[in-house]
């Protein structure tokens, strides 16, 4: 384990009131000692913190006036010690108090370092651990409680109750492998084992079906506005943006056009889909079999597809209708105040089992149906927001998905009356996965690869 | 004087590790410790760090995990007491808690509003005030330098001096006046006073000369390349940028195009004007009298105009060197690789006093000499580093101005031997206008002005 001292800065790049650059490791106080003028840190009491100023040693000179906290092993976030330095907020101040730190004997942390030792050192777990990023990360509300429950160990514990079930089995089977004689011991039938493996079944499949929720809640629902030119979509689409919170954010390592505006519909979080080209030259319907078209639509977990009260139904709504063939799909039936000349009973006929709702956006009427189709048609109107856990992470249900199919095995095993060390190994096989949810049993690669993702200064 | 309690953002806007929300007021601690589940808020220690959980006690949901410090006035930035809640740096994270805190009775503070109440309290004065926003705003190390030494009361101190001679002199002044039998009191003739104003006179003007290069210090020189197409502009924009390590930002409230670079030549904070017109279409010759070309030159402290050594003077160089007159400006010979064709003595006669370089950027020579032409035109070679203060805010320059103007309507009344009590009530608006550099006299509305241009949750 690396047990050097690192630092980075901690806060968002910018101006601010406030930044702040962290370091911690065996040697944070000293260094950080050694550049302060101010009270004697190696004397402080933990958890204190220190107004003083930063002296360059080497020029004596003046670099900023700052407030220091120290925080000692074990109780902070690495457990090791760790002191924070607070600035001024400034491109220029906060990066010349880095330097200094760095020139002070410090290395500079990786992406996501200080949280890799928080779980190296046992202080949180590997769910735990991208929990923490996830929070960071979240754009709504629900995202971000979903990251908070995950951060305070809420899964950890679900997935290590399973854990411990399969180990008290492999276990009971161990024992009578070993120790026949013992009579005292519980024989551990093949029914009781089917029994225990049956419910661990369960369970995992439980925290399978929270998937799709989960990852709507921490992603939000990719929604696509489609339709014909002139049916509503941007009226549409600010509806939605107006009547609700949205969170616009740039994403990073794109283009700087590529935005995403995040909206809660009756906590249903939509991630409205950069759908520049349908807001601003309405060429979707034109594009229909062009590359870019069809990525929007891939992109898209539902479907929000306008029609125009006022118009006949076209061959471009068909091919529309087409298009979005196997979806979760809305039809909206737009412009209600016009003179009726959509035909119902066809519209009715192609869009088979898909909800419709009637607006008149711009009147703004049939906004509130529209609200309570969405959030229906994902949460079957009552998105649990209380106690429930969910799994919201790729890696955690790629992993729940292994340890099912493992379990099954074992289950087809048992059934079959396969030797009880050769039933074993599938259910060790279970354990293991589920292990490396929590981080019991991973590679360092992969754990490299899990911190590069996190931000500097985490 | 505002006694409430205020609360705000204090770090950068975006994804980081940590994220800060500030209370500051009588009630700041109360107010955290309604909605901070861990130790009694209101028990500890001043300068103590505690972990807990924000819980909302509506709701009884979780909000956020967080660190709280909690400071005891007077021994604060506000000299009130402080609450500063270090949650996750997360979009959603970072507005949630302060959602709750707002919720908990607390007011949004305005922006500066921690610095005015820091001003108000009396821990800093005005001038310290504006320089802890040009230190957060400041773009290369020496703006820095100027702001943390004005933050350090320096300027404050210059000024105080000052004012104290002038207030002896003026209560000389009065005791003659209002007691003339007291013959023991020093009688402060003409000479004496004439003397007195003078010291102060000089020191005034010594201060603004720093002006010039304070100005340059805080804002960077203001720098603009001309020339006519294909001279070398970029590549010379290219080779001060690569060479210098440039910070680039997006000027807030303008459109996203307009950026501006900083680089330092040899301690000559340069902010390369977005010339954004020549880089890319090479045609500020062409739009020469065209009003944005004018402002590009208005707004420059220097101009560099490049010609071609392998080119023959032209009429577009001529009509560049008439745009300039009266302007610093350094004259770049570039590609002395080619074969020459310019007339060197026809250049020599337009050129007149500027300082001429002959450069190959390409071919990397001449750059050398270009900086230490740059350096030496603003600084005359040696920019003092150290214990020099410099008065680099508008505002101060101003009142400086005024007040100079007011001691010289001082000293010419005194050589008139007008009556004393006429002269001294200039030399008491010199006095009062030093006063409002450090705040001691100043209006509401200017003080509500000044800090409504800082940024929020300072």
């Amino acid at each position: 384990m690396d047990t050097d001292t690192i630092s980075a800065i901690s806060t968002p790049v910018g101006e601010g009131a406030i930044a702040i650059v962290r370091l911690s490791g065996p040697e944070a106080v000293a260094r950080a000692n050694k550049i302060f003028h101010g009270k004697e840190l190696e004397q402080v009491a933990s958890h204190t913190i220190h107004y003083g100023k930063l002296i360059d040693p080497k020029s004596n000179e003046l670099v900023e006036e700052v407030m220091v906290s120290v925080m000692r092993a074990p109780k902070t976030f690495t457990r090791e010690d760790i002191v924070e330095i607070n600035c001024h907020g400034g491109l220029v101040s906060v990066n010349r108090v880095l330097e200094l730190v760095l020139d002070s004997g410090v290395r500079l942390a990786e992406p996501g370092e200080f949280t890799k030792r928080a779980f190296l050192n046992g202080r949180i777990d590997l769910s735990q651990a991208e929990a923490v990023m996830d929070l960071i990360r979240a754009k709504t509300d629900r995202a971000m409680n979903v990251a908070l429950k995950q951060m305070d160990g809420r899964l950890s514990q679900l997935i290590q109750q399973l854990r411990q079930q399969l180990l008290e089995t492999v276990a009971q089977v161990e024992v009578n492998i070993d120790y026949p004689e013992y009579d005292d011991v519980e024989e551990m039938t093949n029914e009781l084992m089917i029994e225990n493996t049956k419910k661990v079944h369960q369970e995992i499949e439980r925290l399978l079906q929270t998937a799709k929720q989960g990852k709507i809640l921490r992603e939000g629902l990719g929604t696509a506005i489609v339709g014909r030119p002139n049916v509503g979509k941007s009226s549409l689409m600010n509806a939605l943006v107006h009547e609700n919170k949205a969170i616009v954010t740039e994403v990073p390592g794109t283009t700087r056009d590529v935005i995403e505006e995040y909206v809660n519909v009756r906590g249903v979080p939509l991630r409205l889909i950069d759908t520049a080209g349908i807001r601003d030259t309405e060429d979707l319907v034109e594009k229909i079999g062009v590359e870019r078209s069809r990525q929007v639509l891939q992109e898209a977990d539902l479907i929000l597809l306008v029609l125009n009260y006022g118009d006949e139904l076209t061959e471009e709504d068909e091919k529309l209708f087409e298009a979005v063939q196997g979806m979760d799909v809305i039809v909206i039936v737009n412009k209600t105040d016009l003179p009726r000349k959509l035909d119902m009973d066809r519209l009715h006929e192609i869009a088979g089992e898909h909800t419709i709702v009637n607006t008149a956006i711009i009147e703004e009427e049939g906004i509130d149906q529209l609200e309570t189709a969405i959030s229906e048609i994902f949460f079957e109107g009552d998105l649990d927001t209380g106690d429930m856990t969910y799994v919201s992470n790729v890696r955690h249900v790629q992993l729940l998905n292994q340890a099912k199919e493992a379990l099954e095995d074992a289950m087809r095993g048992m059934e079959e009356d396969m030797p009880i060390d050769i039933v074993q190994i599938d259910v060790r096989r279970t354990w293991e996965l589920l292990g490396e949810i929590v981080g019991d049993s991973v590679s360092d690669s992969l754990l490299d690869q899990l911190f590069s993702q996190f931000c500097l200064g985490k």
